[in-house]
């Protein structure tokens, strides 16, 4: 019996790894988050059981303890493909599902997957890391939660130069940019927003910190440095 | 005519993207670096022509610039699938290869891949975010480039806390980790030794910033903080 977290990659199926699409095609249970994923639920057996456990029309997103006490039940029966958006480790709970497991005495297998972080600069034809421009790269969650072990330091995210990649801050963009200004970064550096990475609605809007991009729909990730200023993927009509 | 920058994750070949295997099956033309990636070259079709253009036995790499002007005069002539280890944007030279293209005016389609520097915390069971730990993790490329913007401010990223995922810095782990302590990180902080990740001759050591683990065979990838002392892929005998 084992509980295999998979990273579910941005939202388009064609991201998914081999390895996710051949667990969910094999899958006798899936849990899952939101409504958002269902193009990649599509892909499990008819026969599996189906968890949706986040947001879903007319339902609350179940409390984490409840989740983790779901997956506990579930994979001591047998076993449980956990699809998590993008990467289990990276701005997901899939950290605290696996101790919850490990402490049930649960196996948990982790399956790496293309996190939003990576898709959504990929997708506005934006380099994380440019030799000649950024050696770093750093993706923070924007939003406030009581459980965060402490708030981003903006500050001295401000001071550190390199890519910034904001994941789950849209209220909060207008209190961070000016947080990571005071903390050392030009006004002017470039910023973009795009929401719904590589989906049908994906939209990718730019402008500066003091100049910040309108308000898309969600789920948005910014990308704040000067590579967001580049728009490496051509969209020439010659692209097939 | 299009340039697929094509992540090839970083080994495993079922950790492609169902996007990615289905570009190099169809490939006429790849272009990668290193014997390697094997495994993923082969998914293409026997008559597809094959580049190899980084390093080889008995052959050394071919510099940036030469690279860059390949993948012209191949796309020039049709589409070409150029696979990059991991993501196309994270510690490679991706972005100089898409100003190349874009510079010469042929189109680059860009998809993102499982990068080491989530592959390997998956494999060592480390989640590089998590709430009540981490809220942060900055990838950082740890070797010397003369093309380097500046080289990485390691007192900064010492101060900063969260997760330091440190890629293609091997060689230079014993300074770079003075540099972290000097900027303010615990010398009793955990780090965590990830060579080869995902690939059969995959080793994972653990140890502190003052107490590093022995050196092991490239590639490797280093994560830094209190999340590289966990291991959250439970191995036990129950495990499928």
């Amino acid at each position: 019996m084992t509980v295999h977290l998979v990273g579910a990659g941005p939202g388009d199926p064609s991201l998914l790894t081999l390895a996710a699409a051949e667990l969910i095609r094999g899958a006798r249970v899936v849990v899952y988050d939101r409504p958002s994923m269902d193009a990649i639920v599509a892909l499990a057996p008819e026969a599996a059981e189906r968890h949706v456990v986040g947001l879903a029309p007319g339902q609350r997103a179940l409390p984490q303890a409840e989740v983790n006490a779901l997956l506990v039940e579930l994979g001591r029966q047998g076993d449980v493909v956990r699809l998590k958006s993008g990467d289990p480790f990276v701005a997901s709970r899939g950290g605290e599902e696996a101790i919850a497991l490990r402490d049930a005495g649960i196996a948990v297998n982790v399956i790496p997957g293309v996190s939003s972080a990576l898709a959504a600069p990929a997708a506005a034809g934006i380099p994380l890391m440019l030799r000649q421009n950024s050696v770093t790269a750093t993706f923070v969650s924007g939003d406030d939660d009581d459980e965060h072990a402490e708030p981003p330091d903006w500050h001295a995210l401000g001071a550190l130069g390199g890519t910034l990649v904001i994941l789950t801050g849209r209220g909060h963009i207008r209190r961070i940019s000016a947080a990571l200004i005071e903390g050392g970064r030009a006004p002017d550096t470039p910023i973009a927003a795009i929401s719904a990475a590589s989906r049908d609605r994906q939209k990718i809007l730019r402008g500066t910190l003091t100049d910040l991009p309108a308000p898309l729909p969600p789920p948005v990730t910014f990308v704040v440095g000067t590579a967001a200023a580049l728009e490496l993927t051509c969209t020439s009509p010659t692209a097939s």
